[in-house]
């Protein structure tokens, strides 16, 4: 039997709780050892629940006691949750955290720590919730030079997007019905302002390359900007809106990481990709385009994810699993000096001015008077930059394309 | 450093050793040990191959060589390739292999004597070719209960009907042009009837229960009868049509499983998988839907399928990684007594009569002079194809919905 302490009874903390019970007699088969949760630890106490006599208020408790093997923190945050995790895996307690932001920020420390002392640190649920992702790439594609990861990491702004696109819909408008059915939080900024996704590609970047990708020198972009408008144009031009968390080789020693919309062409397979759901889209130079779709959020995907962690410690007890992340940090590409297509939607008295200053692209007509949308060729970011902020008021909007 | 033997120097052998030299810095890296290609087993010999000093005509070289640590099997077929595979088991070497003829025969014998001896038989090039599919559901679904897998599992029959449905042509022109273009085999009959899917469903489905699907015991029926008219009905009605291979639980001691054409809902996620693209799509009681998709066949994704199983042998050496496939038969359902709605294609004077024989199904137009086509309510199977060859000559053709 080994025991398992869970940090935090919010919603993954009692999914956690919720699988381990649920799909007992096959979760225990797996870990080849019967897991009982001993601990839970809350500031809260659970007098209706049926686990209520395992919260405890104290992380010592769980700490010193040697018969914890594995612990869950689903606590969040960048404080407390990670002294615990420190802690924890100093005295070897292998550690499964669901937790973005201390994985982003601490990862390849708690790693080491966790190397140190035998045991393992492992976040599998940290990014694409229910989606195996991070397991893929540490065990499966391990033939692969990874050149590219594209990914549909934040289920809030993919609702949003997906909404806005089936209903002509502006995004103030989404938000707020998002809102008031759950899918946002009340202050959205982390997930439409792609901070959320920011961390999480920060992670699969990290992974690819091996060295610490610091999500704070992402360049990041939110959604905020894209109206109704800009979705009429992507449809008639073939394209949808996407929210895109990028890393991309560029050479050999640099790496374009950033987060921002881009229009991608309906056909792509991350274009279907609607709603809550998210999907990761590898590129490696043996394997070629593979992708990796589910459930991105949500109690019990997100728990599911923590479990498999938990029973991939029970079977590997004692023995650190592989995971290649160095502290040292990636050398980051200048996104200012990318070269890409952009779309432009601009007032139609500078549609001559467009023409003029981004050759060689195309018209795209969607019959909104006034108004004409112009997709550019290739065109260095900082050139775009400058050209775009010269049309001042006569531009509306400009979205990269993917 | 590992030494590792290659049996079979066709197309996957090659690809094996060109992921391993093309790759080495970091496959090495990650299988924690260098990996050296010390044989290549085959009957030809390849004096101008720069491992042509490697290939050996006599597999007790191999066998012997007590410092061969892991096989490859890349052979292909149920006779040498067993034998090949046990002996190397039984003296300790791990074998990974692409032949999923053999894994779907012999797999849990495998594993069994693999398990007996310390060492590993792994297969995730059997399915899916590079499509991480076999490790995701070993190790990282290992928290749920997976009640269904659906699988488009064949490249050849994938890419027949995506250009099916684009060009509007028959199936037997578009084979012959796959053919041409060596998508299809001279022989196709193992793509296009169904075999290659059902033995790949037979592993999945397999892995999903933890017993023995037995593949000769699965309902199978391929793509031969598919006509460009029923793209034109299924486009009309807002499908698709996919060869899907699919396993599902039905209720706690039944599992259906089976291979057949499918109309399937053109929004769903695995109809815009097109051309040799394969994509697997897993449900599980606590992820929900989850799809893994990338090139199903094809030299180098195989092969880098096949190496990733070495570094996995590597990184395992002496410890047996856990599989759960036991010997026990799995009991399948009757696919006689499933419920499902049918599309049928039938001359229009036949209208009234299936209209009658199937009540509260909908008729569906797609302007083709002489004949109608009509989606069913849920019926039985065996009940439906009773009324189906009833209709004798007035009848075209029947496709599942999905």
């Amino acid at each position: 039997m080994i025991n398992i302490a869970v940090l935090g009874y919010g919603t993954v903390g009692s999914g956690v709780v919720e699988v381990i019970e649920t799909n007992k007699g096959m979760v225990d088969k797996k870990a080849t050892h019967e897991l009982n949760v001993k601990y839970i630890l809350d500031l809260r106490d659970f007098p209706e629940d049926p686990y209520g006599d395992r919260v405890v208020h104290d992380v010592n408790i769980i700490l010193n006691d040697d018969t914890v093997g594995i612990v869950c923190e689903t606590m969040g945050g960048v404080g407390a949750a990670y002294q615990f995790t420190r802690q924890a895996l100093e005295r070897g307690k292998s550690v499964c955290t669901s937790n973005k932001e201390l994985v982003a920020k601490h990862g390849p420390e708690l790693l080491k720590i966790a190397g140190e002392h035998n045991c393992n640190y492992l976040f599998e649920a940290s990014v694409g919730g229910g989606i195996p992702i991070i397991r893929p790439l540490n065990y499966s594609l391990t033939a692969e030079r990874i050149d590219a990861i594209t990914g549909i990491l934040n289920g809030t702004t993919n609702y949003i997007l997906s909404k806005m696109e089936r209903e002509g819909a502006d995004f103030d408008e989404v938000l707020k019905e998002a809102q008031e059915k759950g899918y946002a939080e009340r202050n959205p900024e982390a997930d439409v302002e792609g901070h959320d996704a920011c961390r999480k590609i920060a992670i699969l970047s990290s992974l690819m390359l091996g060295k610490n990708v610091d999500s704070e020198k992402i360049f990041t972009e939110g959604i905020t900007k894209i109206t109704a408008a800009d979705f009429l144009y992507a449809k008639e031009a073939g394209y949808t809106i996407k929210l895109l968390a990028r890393a991309k080789r560029q050479g050999d020693s640099e790496t374009l990481a950033m987060v921002a919309p881009f229009l991608i062409p309906k056909d792509h397979p991350l274009a279907m990709v609607n709603d809550v759901f998210n999907a990761v889209f590898v590129t490696g130079n043996m394997l070629g385009d593979s992708m990796y779709y589910g459930r991105g959020a949500g109690k019990l995907p997100t728990a599911s994810a923590v479990v498999s962690d938990v029973i991939d410690c029970a079977r590997h007890q004692g023995k650190v699993i592989t995971c290649f992340w160095d502290e040292e940090e990636a050398r980051l590409s200048d996104v200012g000096e990318t070269k890409r297509a952009f779309f432009l939607r601009v007032k139609s008295s500078a549609g001559q001015k467009v023409q003029e200053a981004f050759p060689g692209g195309r018209v795209i007509e969607a019959g909104k008077g006034g108004e004409i949308g112009y997709i550019t060729g290739p065109v260095k970011e900082r050139e775009f930059q400058a050209k775009y902020e010269a049309l001042g008021g006569e531009a509306f909007n400009r979205i990269r394309l993917f």
